[in-house]
């Protein structure tokens, strides 16, 4: 399961004390020899483990990764470089590594300092947990304010990928409060793992949103053990993209129906657009809208505000291309507008689920995004976050 | 007070039917000729009175306005250009105008079909009300989930600027589901207004939001009447510049104290960026971040969220420029982050006001913005508005 599902890998999740009685710090490691690669927050203030783990990248090959919960060890200065620095130290010195050899992930409260003390401590214990089985408790271990552990494996011939993500608030493009470790004993040379993760990345973690926030601190890992021992083909190198884009699928998904507050998941599928930057951009205006968001809290198929959220895309420093005689929408499957005139009719709307197909007339992009509503309990959540 | 605070002009607001038990229908006539002009909304999804009434400007001055509530005549297809344009028609042969001289603005539900019959009956009734008294009626008929009229009076030497506003959901620029009409005894020439327009609006209908959202319907229009017979010269030309601007700020405020749930407005100035354009993005990101909405609704001065939020604040295809060690922030006066550094206090949380003040030390621009805080509120309102 999770992380420890391929061969190679160990794992553990325990409880250092940065939060109050659950698990807080994850630790994942390579047995033997790992290459590897991640995505980064593309948000201008990034995290200090961000900013230290970025440059351990540029150094060395990952071995080893931390995630703490609880505080995002973002906006806390140059103590907090220290801080994320001396955490890869110390995990390092426990598994006989270098510092630049682990990665170290943070996430929760921005702005707090990391309780340094408590997650060297932790590490220690960490270290000392490392199983073959330890991938549901690292799993465990990352969560905030989400209501369960997201894990995924996917079986290619020979070879596995499994891995663990965190998330439910700040989920947006690019990659938010949202952290991600995959791992697959599936060979890959030093510096191929970023080939295969980015188009996984893009079309996953990268095309869902739960309320538009873009974190400090996001991430997404990916360590290769090459201990299955297959046989690389280009077959089985395809195998692989199709077996990594699916547990980044599955993961993503879970974040979304996660999401905090959420009471249902809603697929939006734009076609016909003038341009695949296009596309995009109208599927994520109106993932995030939250005039869309509350009418699908309310299961009220006001596709009205779907039309005003599409037409206020930002392209080019102004808006995406629409002509509103040629759009057609579709609300779970029902044609409420049709080339630019309304139909007059009511798509069901119940259930934990929403699909919206919105075809623009103009060319042949396409994009989709997956998004939930927003709900009193999103409010909730993020007014009393801290207290 | 309202539309009919300055000499020439006489108003009415009535209660057409559109909407249950509410005044949905408002009129504004200038007595003799006027000049005038409108801004409209960006949004590529236009309503059908916007449409209209975009081509009637270009074919004459405007002599009346005529709104309605409860209906925004948006994504009503060809039925609904035909139906603006015979709510002009009708209000010109009240008025003995052509429909050209008639703006048709619209706000409430999208995608219903605007219920002609009543609109034409209830103009009959707004044409026989017309009064020098009547600009209350009419800043009352143009509410939707408003919770209080929106009027504003700026008096010069020998000159007055009044006007009314509605507006408290998908606030947000370029002019989102708000609807104002300013008029003035002042002497404008033909083409002079959208002059004196654009810089008032830009400074207070563009740098507000309550939810982000740009509407298909949003419009200001200005009627100048000439009534005041003031000789125009440089001063008095700058002093009613000034008296627009802040009859626009007023009711610009207006809105965003009345945002849907709003229990907060927050004053947002960000300082020392490296562009006026990145100011702005910057300030509007911060205005219109969930998480930062979220936490002024809890009264929480979770600062972090809104580096976070300045750090991902779109720009030329990326992110506005931002360097983490030179940013300073104020949170209600007290400085949490000094160039870089949490300064570790608690800033005072309390009251209905909140401000915000971001120094980017880059460069010279600045940028402000209002906004409102994300409540239960907002929710309710807008997971029930159909219903």
């Amino acid at each position: 399961m999770s992380v420890t599902a391929a061969a190679g890998f160990v794992a553990s999740g325990v409880h250092a004390g940065i939060r109050r009685a659950r698990k807080d710090l994850a630790l994942v490691h390579a047995v033997r020899r790992a290459t590897g690669a991640a995505m980064w927050t593309q948000n201008r203030v990034r995290a200090a483990p961000v900013i230290v783990s970025i440059a351990h990248l540029e150094l060395a090959q990952p071995q080893a990764v931390v995630i703490n919960s609880g505080v995002a060890n973002a906006a806390t200065g140059e103590r907090g470089e220290l801080d994320a620095l001396c955490t890869a130290a110390e995990a390092g010195r426990l598994l006989g590594l270098d510092a630049e050899e682990v990665i170290v992930l943070s996430t929760g409260v921005i702005g707090a300092p990391l309780p340094l003390d408590r997650v060297r401590a932790g590490l220690v214990d960490a270290a000392a947990a490392l199983s073959g089985g330890g991938g549901v408790d690292a799993a465990e271990a990352i969560l905030t304010t989400d209501t369960k552990p997201k894990t995924a494996v996917a079986r290619g011939a020979g070879f596995i990928v499994g891995g663990m993500a965190k998330g439910s608030g700040m989920i947006h493009p690019n990659l938010a409060t949202m952290l991600a470790v995959v791992t697959t004993d599936y060979a890959l040379e030093e510096g191929e793992a970023i080939e295969f993760l980015r188009p996984a990345v893009e079309a996953s973690f990268n095309s869902i949103s739960v309320d538009g926030e873009c974190s400090t601190n996001d991430a997404v890992v990916l360590l290769a053990s090459a201990a299955s021992l297959v046989d690389r083909t280009p077959g089985t190198d395809a195998a692989f993209a199709v077996a990594l884009r699916r547990v980044c699928a599955d993961l993503a998904a879970q974040v979304v129906a996660d999401g905090e507050g959420a009471t249902l998941v809603a697929e939006i599928v734009v076609t016909g657009a003038a341009s695949d930057a296009e596309a995009k951009s109208i599927a994520r205006r109106i993932a995030t809208s939250p005039l869309v968001k509350t009418a699908l809290f309310g299961r009220d198929a006001n596709w009205g505000r779907i039309l005003m959220a599409a037409g206020s895309a930002p392209f080019n420093g102004g808006y995406a291309r629409l002509d509103p005689a040629r759009v057609s929408l579709l609300y779970n499957g029902t044609p409420v507008l049709v080339r630019g005139e309304p139909q007059h009719v009511e798509p069901p709307v119940d259930g934990p689920t929403a699909s919206i197909a919105l075809e623009l007339g103009l060319g042949d992009a396409t994009a989709s995004y997956l998004t939930s509503d927003l709900s009193y309990d999103y409010v909730r959540i993020n007014a009393e976050y801290r207290s």
